[in-house]
C-alpha cells in the first residue's frame, strides 16, 4: 500500500464503531470518525497522535442527508478519496407492534438503513474513480432472523442486507465490494439499554434477560467481542477479500445456525 | 365459517392485487379494495354484485399514515373486524446507485415497507380481539436476493420479510399468522414499466430485456400468473395454514433455487 | 383432468405419509402406498374402496435401490405413468457427535436423502414423457437450521433441499416441478420416539422435552397437524403451483423465523 | 500461542487444500497433509523444511472410515492433539438426473459429506479435551444454491452445511467452533474437469463454458483465488473468530447475492 488508505466509520465514537476505528487506525488507515459523543474532536486528535495517522471527526446526523453528503465530500477532498465505508451507526427500540411509536419506526429505518443509502451514493464516485472500494454494513443477526417486539429494527437490518447485495452487484465491475456483518449480542451501551427495556417489557430481572432472552438465542453463552467484529472488518478490507462480496456474514455464537 | 370473513388488500384495483381480490371474493369474503385507479368505487360495486359479497373501496395513499389508519378503522367498524390483510401495494424504480433519486428511495421504502407497518399496527387490535388473523405480505424474489440497479426495492422487500418474521412471532400467541410471498416476474403494468426502464438502462430492445434479463433469472421461462399468487394467498388464509407462519414463500420459477 | 392422476408416497402407511395419501385419495388420485407396516396391502384395499380409486401397496425398503426402481417401474406400467412423487420416508437418530453410530449415519443418509435420488431418477422418464410431474420432498425445519445431537438428520435434510433445488432446475424445461416442505414438529411415532430419546439424552421428563426442547423452537406452541402438510402437498400438486419450483417451504409455527 | 498448533487438511496435496496448508504452515502450524498425489511424503518433507514446522502426510482414502480414524489417531498422538480440522477433499460429477450414475452419487456423498462426519467424530475427543478446536468445512456456493446436472454435489454440499451447523451447536460448550466456507468457482483441476464436462454436456466450447456458464453466476467475472480461501481459514482459526460459529460464509464474487 503505497499511500495510506482512508476509512469512514459512522457511529464510531463509542461501542462497536470505536473498536472498528481503533483496528483500522492500528493498521495505519486515516480515519473519519462520526458520532454523537461530544468528545469526538478530541478523540480524533488523540487517535491521530497515538497511531500516527490523519483523523477527522464529523458530527453528521444520520437522519440529515445533506450533512451525510457534506461529510463524505469534505473527507474525500481532504484525504484524496475514501477507500472503506463502514455503515455502523444504529439505534434500537423495543415495543409490541400494537404500540410501536411511528416516529421510532421512521427513525430506526432512517438511521439503520437509509443513512447507508445516502453514504454509499456519496462515496460511490470516489470509489469508482479509483476502482477500489470496500463497503461494510454492520447489520445484525436480526438481519437474518427476527425477535418479537423489534419490528422496525429487524425490518431495517434485513433491508440493509438487501441493500448490501444490490450494491455488491453494482460494484463488481468497478472494484467495489459490499458485505454485511451480522453480529449476535455485543455488550455495548445499546445492548445495556435493551436489557433494561426487555426487563421492563417482559417483567424480568436484568440478569434473567441476559441469560434467558439475549444469550438464549446463541449456542455460545458469551457476548460477541467488539474486537472480533473489527477484525472481520479488517479482513473484508484486505486484498484477500477482493472476491468476497454480497455476503451476509454471521458472527453470532451459533444463533442463526439453529 | 358462520360469518363472512373480511379481507383488506392494498393496491387491489389492478394487477396482482386485483387477482387476489377476485380470488377472495369467489370464496365469499367481504372486500376492502384500495388503489389508485379512478374506477375503484365502481369496481367494488361490480364485484359485490357479481360475488354476492360486501365490497368497499378506499383510495388511501400508502404514504399517508393517517389515511391508512382511517381505512382500517372504517373497514373494521363496517364489517365487524378484519380477518385478512394483504399488503400488496408496491412501486419500483430502476437506477444505478450513483444516480438513484433520493425521493424515489423514500417513496419505495414508504409504499413497499412502511405502509405494511402502519396497516399491521392498525389491524392488530381487531385481529387480536377475535384471536384470528392472517397477514400476507407480497414481497418478491427480491426480498431474498438482489438485482443491480434496484437498491431501494431490494432493501424494502428484504425489510418486508424481516417485518413479516417479527410479526409472526408476536402474532403466535393470539391466533395471527404472518407470511410473505416472494414472486418472480409477474406480467403486470409494473413489470411492463420495468421492461421499458431496463431497456433504457441497459440499451437493449424490450424483447431482449424479457428473455435475457427478466426471465434469465428464472429456470422456468414463463411469467408467474397472478392467479397463482392469489391461490397461495387463499391457502395461507385457510385453516390448513394455521401453523404456517413467519415464512417467506418463493413462487419464482426456480429463480432463488440457483 | 381427463384422466386420474397417480401419486407415489414413501412411508405412507402411517404418520405424515398416511395423511398425505388420504388427502390425495380424497381428490381422486390413484395411490401407490409404501411403508413398513404389515397391513399395507389391506390399507391399500380399504382406501381404494373408500375413495373409489386404484391403490397399490409396495413394501420397497428405502435402502434397497433395486426395490425402489422396481416399485416405480411396476407403478408406472400399471397406472400408465406417475404424476406426483412424495419422498416422505424418514428416520431419525439422536446422539452427540462423539458417540454417533456410524451405521446410523449411513442409514439416515440412505433413507432420508439417497432414496429420493433413486426414486426421482426412476420416475423422471415417466414425468418427462408426459411433460408433467410434481416432486415433493418432505424435508424438515432441520433442512434449514440445526439442533444439537442430530448431525445425520440435519445433514440429510439440508442435502434433500439441495437436491430439490437441482431437480427443480433440471425439471423446468419439461414441466416437472420440485419442492421441499419443511415442517416443524408433527406429532407422529417418530416424534414420540424423539421425545423419549431426548428425555434420556438431556435427562428431563418427557413433558419437559415437549415444552422446553421440541416446541421451544416454535413461536407457536402447537404441533404441526399432519393434515396441514397434506394440504400443502395438494397445493403443490395443483395447476396453481405450476411456477412454484425449487422452494423450501417452512410450515413450522415460526421456528425458522427466529 | 505457547505451543505450536496442528492442522489436519484433507485433499491438501493440490489445489485449494494445498493453498490452505501453505497458509497455515506460514503461520507456524504443524501440518497433516492428505491427498491422492503420489508425492505427498516429499511435499510434507519440503514444507516442514521450508517453514520450520512438523509435517506429516497420510494418504487416507476419504471413503475408508477406518483409514480416516487411523489418520486422526496417529496425528493426535504424534502432535499431541489436533487444533484445526479442514474438511476440504471433494469430488464432482456432472450429469442430468436421468442418467446420473448411482456409484457417482454414493462416492460424492461419501467424499464430500460423510468423510467430514468420520473425521469430526475422530478429532472431537482431542478438541474437547483441550477445550479448543476449529472445524472448517470447505463447502461451496452449491451448498447454498443449485446448478443443474449437479444433484449429488449440491446435495452433499448442502448437507455439509447442515452438518456444520449441528456441530457448531454441539461444540459451543467446549470451545469448538465449526464453520463452512462457500467458494464460487476457483481455478483448480476439479474446475478444469468441470469445464470439459460441461462443454460436452452443453455442447459449447470450453471458453464459452467459462464465460457463459461458470462465471455467469458470479457478478465478479474472476475466479476466486485459492489464497483467499486460505486467508479466510486462517481468520476462522484465529482468536478473533472464537464467537463465529455455525456460519456458512460465501466467498463467491456475488453469486449467491443474486
Amino acid at each position: 500500500m503505497m499511500q495510506k488508505r482512508t476509512v469512514l466509520i459512522t457511529g464510531s465514537t463509542s461501542g462497536i464503531g470505536l473498536s472498528i476505528a481503533t483496528a483500522f487506525a492500528q493498521q495505519g488507515y486515516n480515519l473519519i470518525l462520526n458520532g454523537l459523543e461530544a468528545n469526538g474532536p478530541q478523540l480524533a486528535e488523540t487517535m491521530a497522535a497515538e497511531f500516527s495517522i490523519n483523523a477527522d471527526f464529523d458530527p453528521a446526523n444520520m437522519l440529515d442527508p445533506a450533512a451525510l453528503r457534506a461529510m463524505v465530500s469534505r473527507a474525500g477532498e481532504k484525504f484524496g478519496g475514501i477507500d472503506v465505508l463502514v455503515n455502523n451507526a444504529g439505534i434500537q427500540y423495543v415495543s409490541p407492534i400494537e404500540e410501536f411509536p411511528e416516529d421510532r419506526w421512521d427513525a430506526i429505518l432512517g438511521v439503520n438503513l437509509t443513512s447507508a443509502f445516502h453514504l454509499t451514493k456519496a462515496v460511490w464516485p470516489f470509489m469508482k474513480k479509483q476502482q477500489f472500494g470496500r463497503i461494510i454494513n454492520i447489520a445484525s443477526a436480526h438481519g437474518l432472523v427476527a425477535s418479537e417486539y423489534k419490528s422496525a429494527y429487524v425490518a431495517a437490518k434485513h433491508g440493509l442486507i438487501g441493500f448490501t447485495k444490490t450494491i455488491a452487484l453494482e460494484g463488481a465491475p468497478c472494484g467495489i465490494t459490499a458485505n454485511a456483518i451480522c453480529p449476535g449480542y455485543v455488550k455495548t451501551a445499546l445492548v445495556d439499554k435493551q436489557i433494561a427495556d426487555q426487563a421492563r417489557t417482559h417483567q424480568l430481572s436484568e440478569q434473567d434477560v441476559v441469560e434467558k432472552i439475549l444469550l438464549a438465542k446463541q449456542a455460545l453463552k458469551q457476548f460477541i467481542p467488539a474486537e472480533s467484529i473489527a477484525a472481520l472488518c479488517l479482513f473484508l478490507a484486505s486484498e484477500s477479500a477482493a472476491t468476497l462480496t454480497g455476503a451476509a456474514l454471521p458472527i453470532d455464537g451459533g444463533w442463526t445456525a439453529q
